[in-house]
Formats: structure tokens, sequence, C-alpha cells
């Protein structure tokens, strides 16, 4: 929801666009096609939806699908197994991801990218899909230049950074659950009269930050992309307590130092009259069942993943954009990080005057 | 998030030229300016966030703001309080509308909507914002063209069948809360190796029973849009319980006449061995704290549109496209309604198999 | 939590004596006992981790647990399944049963009883959890009169009409569910000044009416165990509204003929000047994860019905009375029904003037 | 729900008979009679639900409120409010005290106290409710003793360790909010297989801990009330991981050294080959809309505490037991803390196995 691609448009050859190359025909079974579909990295709310929506529409099409466990290092050690139709069912709902996931060492290797090819040409798959956030599509991209297996990603992150899409899987539910606890720490913020700073996921990415904030009504975010002045927080939160306010909420990204929320709220204790305390959210933001809205984002995304290897599209990842479904090269978005709007920051601002 | 506008981009003036247009400066106070807010029609989550961000956006502006209660009624009965700063705190997080909604028959009238200028004359206001679906818009429209009055729109409907933006105010928390509502149903149904057929609002239009339905994973969806076959529902639901489902959920938008979902449900029971039973979900849909989408939503429309009528913007309404902020003329949307991607009920139907 | 049982706590032999009565040893393994758990009539939240603690806790000692499959029908078709530690892995937080259940009409016939007697010997089990409401329960008791089969049954019902124990399994869980909703409708009620009258199952039980009521501070609670005058309801109601009260929450428990909320919404219509809504509730009370409490009270119940018969009782059914465990005969229950306290009915009309 | 009072009910004067002492007749205003009520100490989940009953059940007599802000602090402050029917409209359903609360350092000096009594001595208030939990009884206590006021305490903590009471009030949403945050937890944990040690509330107490461990088939909990062997919990982790569970799942009491849950984690990492984390649930657990349960709990409590003033009842404590209300005098809860049954721990060792 946050940044305004520009010529996004104009590039992309849409959905529908996709579908007439495809001749609008109902899908040939390419002679049994096979699949694998794996989740890498940090799991987000979202990847069962996506998964259960690759297995089925693969299946549709009458393919078959493998699923690879725990992300690339069930790749290089060959851990695989057949995905059923029935082995997705019931699982639209769940957080987490049925497959497992890890960061696997032995792929940034040439030898365990090595295996893996093995691995796939001894099932006789030539096709992958990889969900995972900037370091699962960097590995996909990887993988795919050196070994003849095509590769579509689909980009999962709650830090929703991945360039030339509006939304990473599994970011608007990792929003929804932030927003949620702040929500009951409001409570106690309020009965007590307290400032609490709460820590959100974030190491490099202010997004889930600058989302929640606004969605809470906080008093300030802060974010890496943005410095910041401890005088003008202190001066934003005197101020409301001067009007009247009883709490106060500020939001912080991780930031790649650990402990940042308590460094900001034994400063901010220094200049405060009121009691300040601090809150680090933590893996709570990973769980939980997605939202609807991930939910038919990551089914529209798994499905579509799957038209795009059926149309022989190779190293793109899928992307969201304007309100429809769209496909970049991977070389599109690779060292590359999608910035939040900073003018977000000043309506947070405005907002909780 | 179920239409892909062709040519949105080229026509809109983004939210950042518009901030070009007021050169970037910080906002002049015009000589006390006062602006009035109301919400009208059903009420939808997400409308205290909005009005939130117009009192705090136009007060930041030195701007005063009045509300109007009970929507255009209220509005002809000359019904308005000052909304200072602190009226709107805590509400953020609130279902409904602090300001209250009805449908009102006098602002029908010319003599009724006379009256309701002479009630904004007498206070000295001269601009106006309107939250609600399309009749609210069309009175708005109507209004704006009678009487010297500068009106800015925001799309709020559960519905999402307003043209040109992708995501009516509401939106997203109705589906949400349909899912949640569903997903309940969905552990009976299994436990019990039933179909259910569950009635989402929707009278004209499938916007809500198609996200609902993809979201729960749901073996079909009935709109207004598309005829449908009972004859093809029934045997997708056979083979559904021939391959071992245990339960099965249709989600029905309610149509124009009352008890679609009862009518449907007796009808399957007579071509079914399994017990069918039926659920709707009423004004369930219409209430309960926001998800983060409609805050956010909320909070940037009402903002934006404060802006737009700094800026002497009239008779436009707000939309969200492409990942960011727009308007349109009122005439832009009058008499249409966005209709659904019917394509979304082949994706259904593919990933229930 | 409605009702004072009098001299409960006199003839309960409590956990802590059962405990000494099987002298605070280890579980003994009796030579591989075979055990069967089933769940039959209406499904209640906290079934499954009611199963889990079945199965955990038998497992534990050394024995050996079937399920039964579709309740009392799967009994008498003799669809038994082993079940496994691991079969009831992840599912404490999920609702329904996932052993299935219905309504067996072959049960209720000699027949049918002499059937699971046979399809239970041929497995060697002698041992029988049921889990259920009154109906169940009256089942069990007649079953295990006719043949030598040990029966302990679990009170679930969301009705939580069972004598002799405060809390029957899926109570607490119904009662939230139901209290959400209402939440919902409150925030609709509010925005538009209307009356909801909302239906919440109970055919001749109003527990769940009443808790309901309390909970959302509803205006009147209309249940079956007590006549209303219209009269009253209305001129509740008219002296909220003229005190100033924007809506309105009438909570009507089903009884037995279908319409009730429906009918009394029509009628309540006639009387006032507000608009008045109704809404059923219906099936959605039945699902969702259970609460922590019905989580664990499943889980103690469970267990608890494993060491009864270890202990070699027969014939009764495990109770929560004055903040733990115990346990009655069949006969102490049979053709009883536990009532409301009538006080609470005072209580809400007080806490809503 | 944790303890089993032995010779609970003989004591007590239950609610049935508390009313025939006032022989059932509708309550006589007793001549304009004034009445404060204040939330002292940590704030908990039903304190508002409370509040509000107190509020309208002390009006239908036909008695005055007043409300304290800021728990003693107001008190010795003079902070009061006068608090009509309205003004505990559309609270039931919100999270901490609109009366606010804090810790005074002020009401524990007999300076503060006289204070205290001179300033409901003006306003000519002689009856108090307090809610609280231990420290908030024990300086009512005093307090009463000191002064001619009329008290009666309402036990509120999420620690739920005041003797006597099967529960205190905010305990039940306490455990709903942690287990709705593990439940979170637990998609992440399996999915990487990882061992997480949650941290939840608990200085002294261990009630919170083992309802929770309960309720998400926790593997293990640590509780104040019982030592614990590394050894024994690395052991049963290593066990389950070798049947194949996919994520552990241990709950930590934070106990009066902070940073447990780390120091556990660290540990545990030593000895496991599987990444351990930790997460610290804070003050999450004392926010949120109350359980059905709690805001039953407090209307109970609140207007129970009225027809205890009313009856002339001095220095007692309300309490739930046996399925109902009764009271106790201070004597019987000062200085004691009730201990959970021990014998949890070996029910959630079973069924984790």
């Amino acid at each position: 929801m946050l940044r305004k691609p520009k010529s996004a448009s104009k590039k992309r050859p849409p959905d529908r666009i996709l579908r007439k190359m495809s001749n609008g025909r109902s899908p040939v079974p390419t002679k049994s096609l096979r699949l694998a579909v794996l989740s890498s990295g940090g799991d987000s709310p979202g990847m069962n939806a996506c998964i259960r929506a690759v297995v089925r529409s693969a299946t549709f099409r009458g393919w078959e699908v493998f699923g690879v466990k725990r992300g690339y290092q069930g790749l290089v050690e060959g851990d695989l197994i057949p995905l059923p139709l029935r082995s997705v069912g019931n699982i639209i709902q769940r957080g987490g991801t049925i497959l497992g996931s890890s960061r696997s060492a032995d792929f940034r290797t040439s030898e365990g990218r090595r295996s893996a090819f093995h691995e796939l040409s001894a099932l006789g798959i030539s096709n992958l899909i990889v969900l995972g956030g900037d370091g699962t599509l960097k590995g996909a991209s990887l993988f795919s230049k050196e070994f003849p297996v095509r590769v579509v990603g689909i980009p999962c992150t709650i830090d929703n950074d991945i360039p030339e899409t509006e939304l990473a899987l599994g970011f608007d539910s990792a929003v929804e659950t932030a927003v949620e606890c702040v929500d009951k720490i409001r409570d106690t913020a309020d009965s007590h009269g307290r400032v609490f700073v709460i820590e959100v996921m974030g190491k490099v990415s202010g997004h889930l930050a600058l989302e929640t904030s606004l969605a809470v009504g906080a008093e300030f975010a802060l974010i890496p992309e943005k410095k910041f002045a401890l005088s003008k927080l202190v001066s934003k939160i005197r101020a409301g307590i001067d009007r009247g306010k009883k709490g106060s909420i500020v939001i912080v990204a991780e930031g790649k130092k650990p402990g940042l929320s308590q460094i900001i709220a034994e400063q901010l204790q220094k200049h405060l009259p009121t009691e300040v305390r601090h809150l680090v959210l933590g893996h709570l933001q990973r769980g939980g069942s997605p939202s609807r809205l991930d939910r038919n984002l990551g089914s529209r995304y798994g499905d579509f993943a799957v038209e795009l290897l059926s149309l022989k599209k190779n190293r793109v990842v899928t992307v969201w954009r304007n309100g429809g479904l769209g496909y970049v090269d991977f070389a599109k978005i690779e060292g590359k990080r999608k910035k939040p709007e900073l003018e977000t920051l000043s309506l947070i601002d405005r907002l909780s005057i």
C-alpha cells in the first residue's frame, strides 16, 4: 500500500494478456510435467494458501507436484515429498508453512546447489517455484543461472521491501498482528498514563513500522530509513501530555542493533515525568492465521506462478501492481530494496496531534 | 484486489503531483476555513479512522471542523456539532461511525437540500466531506451542483462497487469478518460432513462474495453478475464428497430477493445425501474493529480529502489506485458500478478441486 | 458460572481422593487395555482438546486407544481407527471434532446397540469414553446397562444444561463467540440508532442467552425458562431511547419454534419509532478455536475420564464443581436439566438501565 | 480454576442467603448514600465491566457514585468525579480501566491515608469499593481499620493468587491473550522446527503459566512454586524431537529476576541441536477486550459489592466459589497467597508426550 510505482503498468504483461498468450484454451496437460515448490527464509503468513494454490492449479493442469521440506536445505538433501490434492486440504487458514523452512548455508555453496540440481533431476523435475524474501529470491536467481531449471519466484516477506510489487505475501497479516498487539497495549498505556515504546520487525526496512503506526494512531514512528532526533520525540510526547493525552505509543522498527526499543525507552525516561515501558513483539508477527488479503494474494500468486511456468517463463517473480497480477525479471529486483514513502511519517505526525 | 484498471494511471494527478501543486509548502491556514464532515448510508468499518483523519488534518491546517450527525438527515435538520481535536481521540479502532448514519428521504427532495444548504450557510461552512457509497455520493453530486458548497466524496461501502478505485473503505474489514465467520462454520461442517450455504452481503455486487470464497477455499461462489446452474453446483459438491472432502462451503451473495441462501440450501438438499444447512451473516459484516488496511485507507482518504479541499478541488471523489491516492470527478463514477473479474470464479473452482 | 449447587461438595470423591484411591503410584499398564472414544450429537468447541487428552493419558498408561468415527453411527457400523500419540498432535486449538459426529437413529434401536457391542468386542475393547450432551449421555447409559462395556461420559454441550456440573465442555467458547458477534452488531446498532434482536442457540435452555446478555450489556434477555411480556420489553427500550441510548440489543434464545427472533423483531417494530433488525447467529456458535477455559476443561475431563476407567468406575460422568473435578453416576443426571439462575435476568435488567 | 477449596461452602453466606437477608424486597434508597469506587495497582481486563456494574447497581438503589481517578493516589489528592449512569455506557467490552490506576507511595504513609479520608469526608462519602490485587486489598484493609469508611474489596489480578476465591478478575482474559500469542508462535516454531521459550507474567505465582501451558499443549511449564532441573527439560524436548515433534514450546513464569526466559533459552541452546528462541509477552497480557467470563465475573462482583455495602458489610472481599458468589473477611486473605495445584505440572507433562 505504500509506494506508487510510476510506470509500472507499461512493461508488465498483465494477467489478461498472459491468458490471451495461452489462447484462453483450457489447459493442456503437458505430458505429466513435474514441479517442485519450496518455502525458504523466515516464514510469512499466507505461504500455506500459496502452496495450496500451486498444488491445486498444477494438478488441475495434469502436472505432478513435489514439496521440498525445509527450504533450500531440503533441496540440497533431496528431502522432497509428493503433494497430492488432499495434502493441501484445510491449510488455507493456517500460519507458517507446511513444508517447513530454514536458512541454508549449503545452498550458498556451488556444491550445495549442484546437489540440489541432482536431486531435482533424479525425480525428473525441471520446474521450481520458490516462496521467500530477497535472500531466497537471490538464491533462486543464482540457481537458475547455473542449472537448466525453470524457476518462478513468489515474494514473501513481512518486511514488504521487495521492489516492483506493492505487496509481498505476509505483510498485511504481520501488520494486522502488530496492530492487534498495540491495541491491547493502548488499554494499559491509557489506564496508567504511560508511554510505550513498541518494537516491530524490520532490520533495514520501515514498511511494517510505518503501516502499524498509522493504523494504531501512534504518536511517533522510528524507521531505519530516516534519522530522528530524540528531542523531537520528547517534545511531541510532552505536547500530547499537556493537551491531556492519557498514554502515548511509539513504534520502533528493530533496526540492526538488538535492543533498540529498550534504549529508546531508557532515553525517553530521562526526559519524561510519566512511566516509559518497552515491548518487543518479535516472532508474534510471523504467526497466526493469515489475513483474508494474504490468503487471496497467496492464492493468486501461486496459481499465477503455475501459469507462468506453463508459458515457459523463467527467472521471473510474480508481482501485484495496479490492482492486478504481473511479473518481472529477477534482474529487476536483485540488489534493490523497496523504500517506504517518507511522507507517511508526516501523515502519522499530523494525525496524532 | 479484484479488477485491473487499464489506463488508470494516466489521467490521475497522483498524490505526489498534488503535493507539488501545493508547492510542498507547509499548509497555510486559510483564515479559519470551516469544514463539515458526514457519513451516510450503511456504515462501514474504517469510517471512524477517516473522520479522525479529516478532523486532525483540517485542524492541523488551522481549519475548524463540524460533524454532521445522522448523515444527510442531520444536515437537513441542522444537527451539527463542533469536532475539536480530542473528540476523535481513541476512535481509530472502533467500528461504526461516531457521527451516526441514516438514509434520508428528506435530502432527496429539493426542499431538503435547500434546508441543508441554509444550515451550512448559517454556520459559515462552505466545504463538505461526505463518506458513503454510491447513493451517498450521488446525493453529494446533486447537492454540489445546486448549491455553492465545495464537496469531496470518500468511497465507503463494503460492496466495493464504486468505479475507478481499487478499494472502497470498509471492504477489506467486511471480507475479513465474513472469512472469520466461515472459518468457524468450516469446523462444524467438517465435523458433521455437512454442506453449508452461507449468505454474505451484496444485493447487486459480488465482490464481497468472491473475495470471501477465495479466502475460505469455498467450493462455489454465487454472485449477482453471473448466472449459475444448480446442476453444476450439485456435481461439484458430489465430486468433492467422492474424493473424500468432509464438508463443503458455498458462498452466496444475497442478491435482490431475500432468503436466497435458504432457497439454494433447500434445492441442494434435494440432490445431495449429506445434510445441507444455511446461514445469513447479515449485519455482522458491517461491524467490528476495522482491519489495519481500512484504518490506513481511511486515514489516507480523510487526510487527502482535506488536501483536495485546500487545493479548491470540488465535486471529486478520492480513489486508491496503483498503490497510491488519486481522485476522479463525480461524473466519472455516477451511474456506474465496478464489476468483479469473473476470472476469479474460475480460480475459486480450480483451487477447490 | 450460573448456578450454585447446594450440597455438591459432600458427595463427590474429589480428584485428590481419587488419586489417593490409586495410591498415588505411577500408573501400572493394565496389560494393554483397549479403550474407544467417540463424540456424538452437536459438536462443541474443546472436543478435540478432550480427545487429545484421552489419547495421551491412556497411552501414558500403556493402553491402546481407538477413535470411533461419526459418533454412535460409526460405532454401530464399526468405523473405528487406532489413535496413536501423533494422531492428536496440533489439534488442541481446533474447533469441531476430528472424529466427526452425527445423530444416529440406528443406535436408538436395540439391534443398533447390539451391533455396536459386537464391533467393540471384535476389537477387544471393553472401555468407552463418550463426549456429548444429554441425548448422547442417555444413549451411553442405556448401552452400558445392556452390555458389559465400561462407560464414562464427558458432558459436552454449548447449552450447558447438564445437571451436577458447573460447566459442560464448549459452553464458554460458545458464549465467547456469541459475545464477539454481538460486539460487532453493537457498532452498527449504535451508529444507526437501531434495535437489534439477536438469536442465540438454546431450544430449551437459556444459559447461553443469559451469559451472552450479561457480557454484552444487553437491554433484555428472552429465555425458554421464563415468560415475558412484550410491553415490558417495549417500555425498557423506550426508556433507554429517552435517556439517550443510541442502540439497543435484545438477546433471544431460539426456543422450540423456528424464527423467534424475527417474530419478536416484527412485534417490536410495531411499537417503536426506531428501526428494528434481527439476526440469527446459528452454527457460528459451535465453531472456532476453543477458549482457553474449554481447552483446559476438555484436557482435564479427558485425562480424568481415563483415570476413572483405570479405577474401574462405570456409568459415571465427569463434572466440574467447586473449582475441581468430580464425577457422578449417570442416574444423577438422567431426565434432568440444569436450570439457570433467574436472578441473572434481574441483574441484566439492573445493569442496562 | 486451579484449586479445590475444601470447606469453602460452609462459612460463606451465599448470594441467595444474602438476598434473603435483604428480604428479597426491591432495594430501598438509603437516603442518597454516597459511594466511591477506585481501581489500583496493575490494571486487569474486566475492571471496566466491574466499574459499570458498581455504578449501575448503586444508581439503581438510588445512591450516588463517585469515581476516584488514578487509584489510591487520586484518593489522596482528592481527584474524584461523579459517575452518572451514562458515564459507564459502552465500556463493558473495553480493556484497562476508565478510572486509571497507579501505584501510590503516598497512600502507604499515614498522612496520605489521612488525606484520603478527608477527601472522602468532604464529599460525604463513607462507602468505598476497591478493585485490585493483594497490595491494593492490603491498603484497603489498613485504611478501613484506621478510618470510619466502609470498604468492600474486589479481587482483580491476572496472577489469580488471591486466596479463598477460584477466580480473580482479569485472570481468564490474561490466559486467553497468552494462549492466542502462543498459538501464533506455534506456527513459526513448527515451520522452523524451533524451540520457543515464552515468558508470561507471574513474579511469584505460576497460575497464569500453568493454565497457559495446559491450553497450548506446551512441552514444559516453569513456575516459581516448583524447582526444575534443566536436564529434565532438555531430555523432554529431545524425546519430543526424536518422536518427530516439529516445534516445542516452553512456558516460563517471569519470576523475580528479569530476563529468565532468555537465560533458559541460552542454556537450552547449549544442549539442543535445534534453534532456541525466546519471547516475553509482557504487558500484552493485561490488555485487550475482556473475555466473556471476566465481563460477567466483573459484572457480578460489582453488583454484589454494592449489595454487601447495602447490608452494612465492611472489610470483606467478594469471592467466586462453588459456582457462585460469596465473600470473606479481609483477615482471611491477608498475608496469604493462593498456590496452584502442582498436579497440573504432571498433567501438562502427560498430555505433551
